[in-house]
């Protein structure tokens, strides 16, 4: 029990492992012993980078780009970023205010450290992404989890930032698309949490790491509504760069110069080989591969969605973003662990338990990730309608 | 002032930027407006990654390895380190206890979440590197800087740390190499510190990111002497990788399965194509490349160092390693900074004031860093004679 080895900081024992980790491990196991599994908790693309980013990279380590770049990142990079806001949204958002990271990890390590005092409150959605609460705890902030549902798309709204609000809310840390629900937030409703974080001298901040794959709607950027929020992205997700580990920061302009003193401390720089490659994700040729991932990601959920609706799975939120299906299972079971746990055992299908996304009802949800094709969708399927009529 | 803006946490106006930043600034400037300057402040290696190295990347790429590694990274390159471990140093480190970081700074960041509670203190060298008391800082812990000097190597020892030890006290950070003195720890002192500390339920952690770097005498890992201790390293300096931003961290087996969990909530892994190409790192014709590479750094310091000793600069004790000088420069100026703004501007020589490592007499002490060729070192120490004279 390594928590409880000498000398491991308090901190530690609040941090929950990943389950679903244990459950990939069990998964790789049973592959080796010759089991067929169909991957449906995987947050990860199963698409390979694009081409031309491939291949941009690879120019940049001939031609010797293997040195420090400045700690905000490569000037070019930076301002290819702010030409995409300007095309994709219409945002004019400064080079200056953009600060490359070492994926959005990064950026969330750098809006901690320099926003949260100990004991100062970050306010989330439960269920939501697992690591946002750890990234508070790290700088002894103190992460609030705010229970949602399908009321309100699974989503923090004002009225939630009213309720919860209190003299040591330092900030509000909001996702659109989100994981694991895959529910985007409406243009009023950011606009009315801007407006309300404002009024409390806090801050908003919003993951739009999931930006780019949205279904039969096109996403908003929240620097579109206000220069005063924090904007947190990656070039993992949509551009399918995971394992570069590239992200960025937009922040307002008056938090730059902080910003950028911690980055020097704590990364030195984002990945330079990465931040070259990253140049050609914004061309017409890496955007035209895109584009078809993100109707392939539509086919996909709009195969499994009524199809696990028709196994018994409460899906009341059409997701409309992101590759994942947040979906009740209490019709079915009442510990989504030991579901999830049998499911891999007996009919090789490896889903994610609710209890990675919080602790608002962790034992009646399951996550399905749509990173893998139609036709294994459709053998999971088939195999988890086996495996109920048992 | 961006650290007076509304809402900046406290911890950020301890954090102290990088003076020769605004001094690298500096230099860009007169290079743009067409001044010839001679760079003796970079504290990166001149060289490219060596030329195995990046093909073993390109090849990474090629194929297709750009998704997520484990958080504690390949475990082909895990094994790879502990290989080495083993060839160069005959000690014995398993590679479950290996960890693959996104560069040192990862490393760093993981040991000081694991294993240091808020007001707890970390005891280390001061002049040091200057982001390792902020990595304290950023988890709410105390550096506690000891000065040293020339009496001891410039390094800690058992009777500092039995002076400055308090109930507070958590762990001695060394560095050996160190920056920026390029000095070792003994391995009577290095054995002293970790029995100490031992004796103390504290931790020794030794930071031997210039280790390759060392002329005239073999450096030895800390890994020898006890497996208790936390060795953290990089394939930055010696192996020519910065940046590739890639590093790992040993840990004794009881906390490696805290380190992962931290790791996988703020970095997910290391960056996947480092971590391909770093499996190049070990081989014959790389180590041949930076045997070569060893020899050239040994000639620039054999050059450098007496002849800043004729003009001046006093280097009591002969840096064994890295690739910096660290001079007292009392005899010429009470004023490091100024000296070094005035050398830069009327001389066009760049080097790195004292004020970057730490308080104990900064501004009797300059930084020369050797990541040039003898034939820029000649120019600027001529530059620097003539600035002398003057």
């Amino acid at each position: 029990m390594p928590d409880s080895s000498p000398g491991i900081a308090n901190r530690i024992a609040a941090i929950q492992p990943f389950h679903v980790m244990a459950l990939l491990a069990r998964a790789r196991k049973l592959e080796a012993e010759g089991r067929d599994i169909v991957h449906m908790e995987i947050g990860e693309p199963d698409f390979d980078t694009p081409a031309p980013i491939v291949q941009a990279g690879i120019e940049a380590l001939q031609s010797g780009k293997h040195h420090y770049t400045p700690a905000k990142g490569l000037m070019e990079l930076r301002q290819a970023i702010s030409g995409y806001y300007q095309s994709r949204y219409g945002a004019s958002v400064d080079p200056e205010r953009i600060l490359i990271t070492p994926g959005s990890s990064g950026a969330l390590q750098l809006l901690m450290a320099v926003l949260i005092n100990p004991g100062q409150q970050v306010l989330m959605a439960d269920p939501g992404y697992p690591c946002n609460r750890n990234f508070v705890r790290l700088v002894e902030g103190e992460a609030v989890s705010i229970a949602v549902d399908a009321t309100t798309g699974y989503q923090i709204n004002v009225g939630h930032l009213q309720q919860h609000w209190s003299a040591q809310s330092k900030a509000a840390l909001v996702a659109s698309p989100a994981n694991p629900t895959g529910t985007l937030i409406p243009r009023a409703d950011m606009q009315a949490m801007a407006d309300f974080v404002s009024g409390q001298r806090g801050h908003l901040l919003v993951d739009e790491i999931y930006h780019g794959l949205t279904y039969g709607t096109k996403e908003e950027t929240a620097l579109a509504i206000s220069d005063d929020v924090f904007v947190i992205n990656s070039f993992s997700k949509f551009f399918g760069m995971t394992g570069w580990r590239l992200g960025w920061l937009v922040a307002p302009q008056a938090y730059v110069d902080a910003l950028d003193k911690v980055a020097q401390n704590i990364f030195l720089s984002a990945p330079t080989p990465a931040q070259y490659a990253a140049l050609a994700a914004f061309t017409p040729e890496t955007m035209t591969i895109l584009d078809q991932r993100r109707q392939i990601f539509q086919q996909r959920r709009d195969y499994l969605l009524p199809a696990l609706k028709k196994l018994g799975f409460e899906i009341p939120v059409t997701p409309q973003g992101a590759f994942y299906l947040y979906a009740n299972c209490s019709g079915i079971t009442e510990d989504s662990y030991a579901f999830c746990l049998q499911l891999l055992e007996d009919a090789g299908v490896a889903v994610t338990p609710g209890k990675d996304f919080g602790d608002n009802r962790p034992q009646q949800h399951v996550r399905f990730a749509y990173t893998t094709s139609v036709q294994q969708l459709e053998k999971g399927v088939e195999r988890l309608q086996q495996f109920l009529a048992n």
